[in-house]
């Protein structure tokens, strides 16, 4: 796949410019040629005979940028003051803050939310431990915490360098569920250690939201937590995944109009995304499911050396017991996941597969086949990119999941509340609009949290977990 | 002392009164006769013959806010709709959140600050360790610690009815220096385990404001916090109250005209608050100085079953090896600082003392001796209240203490700096005011904060503990 230019890779050229007729149709000119992509032009001052300006522009990579800046340096009488790179300027400082929820001006406010008049909450919350979610932050604050060890498809960067992607995590917490997210990083890759440390500081959490944690320690951390915790705990790499994904498939399923029970479908990658499909497909209804891991399809005929949910996954899916790589498995089925690796699957692999083919290439940034290769090739394809149809973007779950969960108060977040929210992120979808490039709803659409946030919290309350009986919306509070 | 009324014991009264002229004086009047302060009177609304209004009315303690509220009842033709409790309805749903500092509208904005751009970013710290500070909030982020086994005078209440003081502290941080905090309540006593759990947070925060923890543990965890990380760790209950109380006495003795070297000094009470007093006091200069805990004075004579601190103190303190209690000490002495225990000293004691005595009195809520009865014997007379002159408040010191310390990206906050600050704060009070009623400035000061700051990273440069030559403002960026 060529790489476009994109927001991600945007800089701004601030530049001083003679005061021609012309003059920026040359700068556009050199812009495009380089292959870039013109945004936003400010004019920033106008000097006697110059004007300065700041323009934004799009490249594919840091490279492009370069040779674009390079383009633009060449242009006769142009003055390149200063180049910076959006995505850096934009996380200069960091990307949240922790604000006030009352103004501060006055000494009697200071009497009631500091001391002496704090006194009297701190009592009253000691007297009955269940104020706690009355009088503080904790009814809806979610902490995001990881240990860096996953981050993104980056890998092991350690707990400084994933702030950036929790700090994201929060942003799109409060944007879209309403919820506040405060960021944990663990200086730490010992499960006892995440546990006990989660645990402890759970006090001011209604929730934590697992991130980036490699497998097979994140399940096990989950599985920990869950126990010793009765707040929601859930690692979004492998529940939002899996919930987002099944939104897709319902959708894609009514296009095509085949039903789960009677799908052949093929997952490649069986780290915790892999996994958590795998799992929420079967409670979905599958029965014909094949997951890879890089040795190729897990079997029973093959448990040596497995970690404890592979063997699981070995052993409780793959019911003809096939063997070999997922692009061998293909044939004949009719859906194809991967949460793996670029470039995986060939599109000779994917022609071989049934009638009106689904596939979900996810693999960020570089899907395990290209949309363009395979597109012609099969009735819906999804990826995790937001520049094609059908984006697979966990944004679409997890605020609207603990927004719900935190509503009702909520001791965990189960299987009943994920396909509750899988089948609201579907529903968003309206049947007349439903298409071929239209199974998933835009990340911005503001009714899949609400949606979701709905699902949920009735789930929660059906499935007997919800402290309170009905929902309430904390912010509304 | 008795109780007057304050804004922390304030409630909201929602009463139909008939349209008729001299209704409200009537609840003026009942108001006033039940001894309560009448403060904003908004109207909510006018339905035919009537008038519907919010009564904002402030009492000395619950008890006598219902009987100001049975008074208001018995009012004919008065109707009670609603009563609440102004200080319960601020911390209703916590008093701080999580904002975003960027507004996320668009996709180009996601592809920024979340995927796919943010990989850049995290990239860059895994490259570079030194970016964080650029690219994340940990420049700016401090961490208020507690276990909640010291919640300001009421004891150990435990981590979840402490949080609200610590949300508390956030506010002021922010309000006051422009700081971001995020409150941590460990639910834990356990030394060993507080220790570990901050240090496994501390990748997210560039400071560490422990509160509330009971001594000693409370020393030790700070000590060894110190030597584990390389960012400020500092106990408000301790050095905030040191750096305060040393600023009220620097600008008393300028008053009376008494220099440090040639002191008596008492202090009343040997915990987190007293050690710390005795400590910065004697960097100051201070020579002759007593601490007494419940026991009396500590002295070099009685070391027997001491805990570490104070048998510190014992050892290096109380030259003339006095005993008893502290009441019985102040014969002759010039400077009473209690952080004890109310009522603790009696106006007899106060009359021993000698010419021209300085009474800081700071037990909270209610001080070792009142002001009304210590105040006509001495010549500077301060508490921790802010209803009396010279309210000895941590306030002053924190908010600009960690700014100044996070500007200069000093590595911890030495005694040079808690000096500074002491100064600073001394200093905002100008010499043509200075009086015996005001030694300390109001906690509204807004010069407070940004001088301590500037003289905290002067310090921490001078000391050779700032990572950063020069102090930058973090939120100027």
């Amino acid at each position: 796949m060529e790489a476009l230019p994109t927001a991600s890779y945007s800089i701004r050229v601030r530049a001083k410019l003679p005061d021609h007729p012309g003059t920026f149709a040359k700068v556009a000119a050199a812009v495009g040629e380089a292959g870039g992509s013109l945004g936003a032009i400010d004019l920033v001052e106008a000097p006697k005979g110059y004007k300065i300006r700041d323009i934004t522009i799009s490249a594919a990579d840091e490279d492009h940028s370069r040779r674009i800046v390079t383009a633009i340096r060449r242009i006769p009488g142009i003055h390149v003051i200063r180049v910076s790179d959006r995505t850096f300027d934009l996380h200069h400082g960091g990307k949240i803050e922790v604000a006030s929820r009352h103004p501060l001006r006055t000494r009697d406010d200071l009497a009631m939310a500091y001391t002496p008049g704090v006194a009297r909450v701190c009592r009253a919350i000691a007297d009955d431990p269940d104020e706690v979610y009355h009088l503080t932050i904790k009814h809806n604050m979610v902490a995001v915490v990881t240990d860096g060890t996953a981050v993104l498809w980056l890998g092991d960067l350690g707990p400084e360098a994933a702030l950036p992607v929790m700090e994201g995590k929060a942003l799109l917490f409060k944007e879209f569920g309403g919820v506040n997210a405060f960021p944990l990083c663990l200086a730490t890759r010992d499960v006892d250690e995440i546990v006990r440390t989660v645990t402890l500081v759970a006090p001011v959490f209604g929730g934590i939201n697992l991130e980036d944690i490699s497998a097979p320690r994140c399940f096990e951390v989950e599985d920990r937590l869950k126990a010793e915790l009765g707040i929601p705990v859930f690692h979004d790499d492998q529940h939002g995944t899996a919930v987002v994904t099944l939104a897709a498939l319902m959708n894609a399923l009514r296009i095509v109009g085949k039903r789960m029970e009677d799908l052949r479908v093929v997952i490649a990658g069986a780290g915790a995304a892999g996994t958590a499909v795998a799992k929420i497909l079967l409670s979905a209804g599958v029965r014909d499911l094949v997951v890879c891991n890089r040795r190729g399809a897990l079997t029973r005929n093959r448990l040596e050396g497995l970690p404890a949910m592979q063997r699981w996954l070995a052993e409780n899916t793959n019911p003809r017991a096939l063997e070999g790589p997922p692009g061998r498995l293909l044939a004949g089925a009719d859906v194809f996941i991967g949460v793996s690796a670029p470039n995986l699957i060939t599109v000779d692999e994917v022609r071989a597969m049934a009638k009106d083919a689904i596939v979900f290439a996810m693999a960020n940034p570089i899907p395990e086949i290209a949309p363009e290769e395979a597109g012609p090739h099969v009735r819906v394809m999804a990826t995790g990119r937001s520049d094609y149809p059908n984006q697979i973007n966990n944004v679409l779950a997890f605020p609207g999941i603990f927004r719900g969960a935190l509503d009702c108060r909520a001791r965990e977040i189960n299987e009943p509340m994920k396909l509750a929210a899988a089948r609201a992120i579907a529903h968003v979808v309206p049947e007349r609009e439903l298409s071929e490039d239209y199974v998933i709803p835009s990340v911005f659409d503001k009714r899949v949290a609400h949606d979701v946030a709905r699902a949920v919290t009735r789930a929660a309350v059906e499935s007997g977990v919800a402290r309170l009986e009905r929902g309430r919306r904390a912010t509304d509070e």
